[in-house]
């Protein structure tokens, strides 16, 4: 089958009342294990960004490693880690952002990216918005640039594409 | 240039004092930051798994996923996450293990395997061992066969291949 005859939705298992009651959370596990569905994923993904001179994929920590760094090898580009504190071995820069309850710091090695170049980050899901634009902000503070945000799935509902009005977004699934 | 070319393990960063001092840490994030030489990487254990009849391949978050997620897609398989507890959003099953210092606790969905699959366990590095062999004892609750250990690098010197001498360990690099 060519990657274009998967409807990914399918993919997606609905399980209530995750990570608390009244939440009904998209688990992507079903599409990874199903050798095709995770193909085509990557593939449609590889697809939108090939021709948008990409120079480095970067993604947090954990399941932004699952879909990017497949998608850093599918366009022949190297892979950015972008972990919670402590994680990371070499020097680093962090940038901290709000949560609804408390802040989170996120981190990259001082290394990792230089200015100019251009930076694709990926993350499974797109929800508030605030777990990507804290990764863009600290992809920004290396003065690399961040052309696009793609996910795999988007929850329409949460908002999180209006707070992200001045990048490109881009989700194979949106609900 | 052909993937034989790379000397991967000058693409691997001695960290002095990480995570506490007088421990020397094999940094992986050059490795994965350079093209060639992380699709170099995953090119020789996907060479070295092609004919192994593996079914899935499986890995424990996060730095295993980095690996572990393109390898399944070289390979043509589907991926399974292996998470500490409260990431997985579905039924779970789980397995404690002793640290140096305490216990920890590792999850897989109760039907993301099944009896008679043959599953590749993938890790950034085999240390003590710990790890590993906690996940091979979670994959073998399922049902499922572990019919390897793959890993970019090992660090003999902590003795983690003596833990597995039942099993079929496999690394890129030898420290």
């Amino acid at each position: 089958m060519s990657s274009n005859d998967f409807d990914l939705r399918s993919y997606i298992r609905d399980v209530p009342d995750f990570p608390k009651p009244g939440i009904i959370y998209k688990d992507i596990t079903p599409l990874l294990g199903h050798a095709d569905a995770f193909k085509a994923t990557i593939d449609r993904l590889a697809d939108r960004f090939r021709d948008a001179q990409i120079d480095v994929i970067a993604a947090p920590e954990a399941r932004g490693f699952v879909f990017g760094a497949p998608l850093a090898l599918a366009l022949g580009l190297g892979f950015v880690p972008i972990r919670k504190p402590g994680k990371l071995p070499y020097k680093t820069i962090s940038l901290s952002y709000a949560l609804e309850y408390g802040t989170d710091t996120l981190q990259v090695h001082n290394d990792a990216l230089e200015p100019g170049r251009r930076v694709l980050l990926v993350d499974d899901v797109l929800a508030t918005g605030g777990t990507i634009q804290a990764c863009a902000g600290l992809v920004e503070q290396t003065g690399a640039e961040v052309v696009a945000c793609a996910f795999i799935l988007e929850l329409g509902f949460l908002g999180g594409r209006s707070r992200l009005t001045s990048r490109d977004v881009f989700s194979l699934i949106e609900y």
